[in-house]
């Protein structure tokens, strides 16, 4: 019988995560796994996630914790409890996956550390997503966002041309965190496939934040020049900026030359396309500024809904400069049903989606709300056993 | 025996994938799965990956392309010249995943769309990564990372508090295209151990930032403002922001009550604690501009170095905000071996390594360089028939 809590339809349909994570790196990890059918149970401390105290609310829950807890069951446990702890193992039996985000060292503290958790349960996938790993002179250091990205070298090249950094306006330290740890659970699965056995993960956001840097890295080692932030424009190639119109900022991108060449016919300006300032995408980077004064002179005769239009019939990649209410109001947005409305959630109320448009994801499949703290504990009590036939995940699929 | 092209030890061993992705995006997925160990062969049209021109370079080839296009292998196809097609079919017959991001309609010009691929290669997961997606009003319509990140809403909210927008440092439009479209295919092939059947995958860069900005998203419904930059700051907690020390910035995170207490002890301010403008991360949050200035007065009276010293032996979240160089010299990133040199690249040259400790990835393994165009062409040609048996993936593992 598919009760309140049956999940999402979706690939990973039949597996079950464990989920002891707070606030957002492990909450986003896990969401990505329940967006693509995977059971999600959060197991919470008595006083909950503390996710679910950040503003604003409505309704008398968090924004913040609704938009990255929907799809998922709820069950408090104190794992320092006996009775307690032996409901976790009871589900840990049926469990494919474990994520957690506690700093490291307190999964050893409670007895659930992966020395011994896979002794007994060989099946078992275990992350763990912490600020700087398992190991390492920093282990035992706490780390938030802000942190993670300041740490992690993005604040460094991201700003203004004149040097003022700023951070990512979205919590880029943990997300990306979150999605590396979901690659890297996927991952572990597969390989169970071949080998029966699970994995131990050890998730860092500064490690993920040295991922997302490749070309930055790379470029340093190679020229000695350390990156700075650059404003809006890409630091290697013109051009590839935000442009002022008569009306309104939009981007426009030169990827080779015969975008540039088109640009400049749509601009009026075809002697750039001679102009040896101008020749190569590496010219054209070194004489960004004259470049771009020079676009803007011509780009101030029109508005950006005309330059949009124009220039995409030129085959130039363009589009706005959106604000989130721009985003919500987008008709490629909505064409993909990329703005949800879970059952349970009031009126005009809306999450971001996750991208994953694939065969086996319906696109009409209905969003659950997230849960109320402990709301799913019944439901997860009582199927613990009948609904969850894989015992470890040897013998996943069933 | 091994040849030079053996993929990387790693849990995705003994999977092949078929990559006809450029420039980004399509590579940084692919290079996720190099690094998991599967085997990534890079097909290459006759000029070569568009990004093997993209500056700076060294020893003749782009620092840019090598940095995402290590571990793999390339073989350069005309996909339009019928021995050419023959040699790609039969590699599909030995694939299990097939990407590819040109943009929508140009599989289907090929002859290789889903609809044609599907019924010949059934286990085939097919995974297409574009600017707007295979369906909606702008599906013909190109876009670059910097135009996904315009409309995508992610440069409205990054910039600084007096509302000067800019870019993302890192090419977060195509980085997270690649990372959901990782997710996504490895998501599929954990379906078809159950299914027996492959998927189709079709991943947008602007959904992919719409799922980034799922906070930005959620507050917008709730509340109806529209989330702006904020500098460096949180836009919901505070204090969580960059502070001035007396030579330096450091990043400081509070994420409740009891870390304020600390903080507001460390700083010499216990009076914090009972101030009602200060009572909580929404009144903080309000009065953040005050509270800066006046963490700021205290913070200037040591250094950055001694700040984090003690902030840390507080409990406290706290880091310096590092410059790539920073980064490239933190004993934490290279404990944590986040820097690589593959074999074949001289000494000095570093690349960011992906994140991913797990228990079957030895930290030791060696990389390889990128390939130079067309370079495992005969090693893809001989061993495609004996090193690759499972057909179409059914029979994975083998």
């Amino acid at each position: 019988m598919p009760s309140s809590s049956t999940p999402l339809p979706g690939p990973l349909s039949g597996l079950v995560v464990i989920d002891l994570t707070r606030a957002l790196s492990g909450p986003y990890c896990t969401l990505q796994l329940a967006e693509l059918g995977a059971r999600v149970i959060k197991v919470e401390s008595p006083e909950g996630d503390e996710a679910r105290w950040y503003g604003p609310e409505f309704d008398g829950t968090s924004v913040y914790f609704r938009s990255i807890n929907r799809d998922k069951e709820s069950i408090v446990l104190d794992l320092k409890e006996p009775e307690d702890r032996g409901i976790f193992e009871e589900m840990l039996s049926v469990a494919d996956v474990l994520v957690e985000n506690f700093r490291p060292g307190v999964m050893e503290r409670l007895g659930f550390d992966w020395n011994r958790l896979s002794p007994r349960f060989p099946g078992l996938v275990m992350a763990s997503i912490s600020g700087f790993g398992q190991d390492g002179p920093y282990r035992t250091r706490a780390a938030y966002d802000m942190v993670a990205q300041a740490m992690g070298g993005i604040v460094s090249i991201t700003g203004t041309e004149e040097g003022q950094m700023t951070r990512v306006g979205v919590s880029i330290g943990d997300l990306a965190a979150g999605l590396f740890a979901t690659i890297a659970i996927q991952a572990a699965l597969l390989e169970r496939v071949r080998t029966g056995k699970g994995s131990r993960i050890d998730v860092s956001m500064l490690d993920c934040q040295v991922a997302l840097l490749e070309n930055a890295v790379a470029r340093f080692h190679a020229t000695g020049q350390v990156p700075k932030p650059e404003g809006s424009r890409h630091p290697l190639v013109a051009p590839f900026d935000i442009y002022q119109a008569a009306d309104a900022p939009l981007a426009i991108c030169v990827g080779n030359e015969a975008q540039f060449a088109k640009l400049a016919a749509a601009l009026g300006r075809p002697e750039w396309v001679s102009d040896p300032k101008l020749s190569s995408p590496g010219r054209r980077s070194e004489n960004q500024a004259a470049l771009k004064k020079a676009m803007e002179e011509a780009l101030k005769a029109k508005s950006r809904c005309q330059w949009i239009a124009e220039l995409e019939q030129a085959g130039i990649p363009t589009g706005p400069v959106n604000t989130v209410a721009d985003l919500a109001a987008d008709p490629q947005v909505l064409a993909r049903g990329m703005l949800i409305r879970p059952k349970g959630e009031r009126d005009g109320m809306k999450y971001a989606a996750m991208p994953y448009k694939m065969s086996s994801i319906p696109p009409d499949r209905m969003h659950r709300a997230a849960p109320a703290v402990g709301a799913d504990r019944d439901a997860v009590l009582s199927t613990l056993k009948e609904a969850l036939p894989h015992p470890k995940g040897e013998t996943w699929p069933a």
